[in-house]
């Protein structure tokens, strides 16, 4: 998606990813790396006993994959800007295969760069949404592409 | 902080965790996990030339860590309804080290359980904030803690 | 457990920990990380013709889990000591559910720290011991935390 | 060192394994795996404060590597029976590298299998040892190698 | 690269990659993967006494993450047939900086599929060929791409 | 099998390896490693539709696991000069078991060294080969062993 400077985009345009399952492993891995072992993702015994019946994958985790799972072109992104809205809407369980929706949902010219504001739904192989999220990002002008990355962060 | 159930939480209440070093290692890892190889996190002589002057870790990345940071004992927590106005403000760096600052920002009684809004910050060794979040987080009522998660979540 | 100075442990005292489900890909992950290939965890068709007639964990992959599982807060410990009487009295499977029970068993004054033994049980969600083992923690006194780590280690 | 039969141990036979450096990212990858993130061996800051002046790696990751150090042959380990004490005698920094000195210190004819008793050392680069242990490890007999793996696990 | 048919490649063409840094982390990661531990990889003082003067990437670690650089878009690989003539040309270490080069060199109608032989070489950021190698890579043609993968694997 | 001078070798001579099981956890793992996340290794769903009916292994995954499967001394390579003749012959799916067999082909005098060419096949539980290929390695002779690694790498 991000694959284009800013003044090539369109409100409304979307797009779709691929697609990736989400393993056990992933679960595990994720728990590790961030330290999260929260039992409802690692204790398939306490899982079991809960509204879920079964382990689910961190929401955290499903975020972080849905960023690997979005095409980024180098040289087009000046800064992740933020992120809004972030909604957990369904339990990705293990097994389950997610994709990325995007969709243009606002474009702002900044002077040297744009801001560009997408809806982004994670979903899985059934058509549920897992997580519904709006991603605001710094994107480069098709004149302003010298430099990799030129602008500020956010102020909070 | 999440260890407790929701009569107990005070609105502007604070704490604050252990700290964690982000290395070189974090950033392979996370690229790995998550898919993510943009080269501002990946490439060194590419992070070299852009405004940052070095490879900088993924904003998902350190909001990853956090939720490791963070205490969430098992029993407390219905769901992770979401986030909203995630804000990267200052990079990390590798060799950074980053712990987290919450406050509760606001609770309301949801019937069976409440939902908690939780300022959440990112702070680096040097006082800077890398990341600014607001976290809403259903937590259990004294009274209905028998299933360990009982509430659906969030509709989007 | 490690939560408190030296004077606030009872012997007699008992602690138990959240729980982790050891998957097959905690076997493959710790074989990588130790180089321990030895087909009774790694090989399916080797391990189904010994006496377990499945994979089972490394010991030492069990007691790594363990001291995850156990809580140390920071400030508190001043060197881990040593470990006794490591007996690995039942195999841990793949979907097998982990917890720790620890127990003080003594305490002795040692001047500016205190060593703390702990007898230490691994144990399943069938209430089998996996690993048992003593442990030999030097914590620090309440008067002495101004430094976080002070003690010279065990000389052997 | 476990490549024979209990009949071809010799009681002061000693062994030396290759020898592996112990990097930030071991320190990271065991942490993540074992869930303890003390901050000794994870917070750069933290530790600086401390009696080492630096991180130092876990405990529990040195004996661990050790396991993957050792030569272990199919067919000749019935089960790994205990570990006595294991002390902790100086702590290994990130850059030391690691190597294994056995020693074959006691065997005890069990019947169909043997009794190995093995003073194990974790050497650093400097000859200063890391971690010193006893290893209590049943093998086979010559005779009795048909079935891989036969030997119940110890009682504790 | 791989994101057209059989009939859209012209031989002669040329495709470069985005570019990654190895780490020590990827040294470490891809020893535990792999279980190839050798002296050179993984141990610094044994590595500072070769040749080379210190560590150096695994032969294999390198053509791995060649395949993660090469862009290959799902639907349009029939199977992975081949490699020849991989040579080993100049060490990588720490800190070096990988990119592919690809090159289409030769293009064979092969019925239903065509076979595309590919010229590749992965380069330092010195302009070094770390690792050249001649890739053989069976590729839908236009007409019969309704089934993902479609074709036999290649006979020995 | 590397253990050994080369004057050492005989043509014809074979050797076995121990065996790995191939699990899901290694996919993930190997696809996070290289960045390699086709969807026939990564997608349940989409693999499912593919003339294989479930994931595959990737092929460097293969030949990656391989080289760990294989013995090498310290002291005896002096480098990995190349393959040849790479070919991905039967797929590798999640439980597929693979060993190393190995046999020398050819030997060459190269004056300070020796290139040693060894036909390698990973072969699975069932006896079908998933790769085979041709591995060209320098080793030392018995009189030039005082240094570890001595000669240059090959000219591609």
């Amino acid at each position: 998606m991000f694959d284009r400077f800013f003044e090539e985009y369109q409100i409304g345009e979307t797009w779709t990813s691929r697609a990736r399952t989400i393993t056990e492993s992933d679960l595990v891995l994720f728990s590790a790396f961030s330290g999260d072992w929260y039992p409802l993702h690692t204790d398939k015994e306490w899982a079991a006993q809960s509204v879920f019946g079964q382990r689910i994958a961190h929401g955290m985790l499903v975020l972080s994959v849905g960023t690997g799972l979005t095409r980024m072109d180098p040289g087009v992104i000046v800064a992740f800007y933020g992120i809004d809205s972030v909604r957990f809407t369904s339990p990705t369980f293990i097994g389950d295969t997610l994709h990325v929706e995007l969709e243009i949902f606002d474009k702002v010219d900044k002077g040297k760069a744009g801001l560009v504001t997408v809806k982004s739904r994670l979903c899985k192989q059934t058509g549920e949404v897992a997580v519904a999220s709006t991603l605001r990002v710094l994107v480069h002008k098709s004149e302003s592409t010298d430099t990799p990355t030129t602008a500020p962060l956010a102020t909070p």
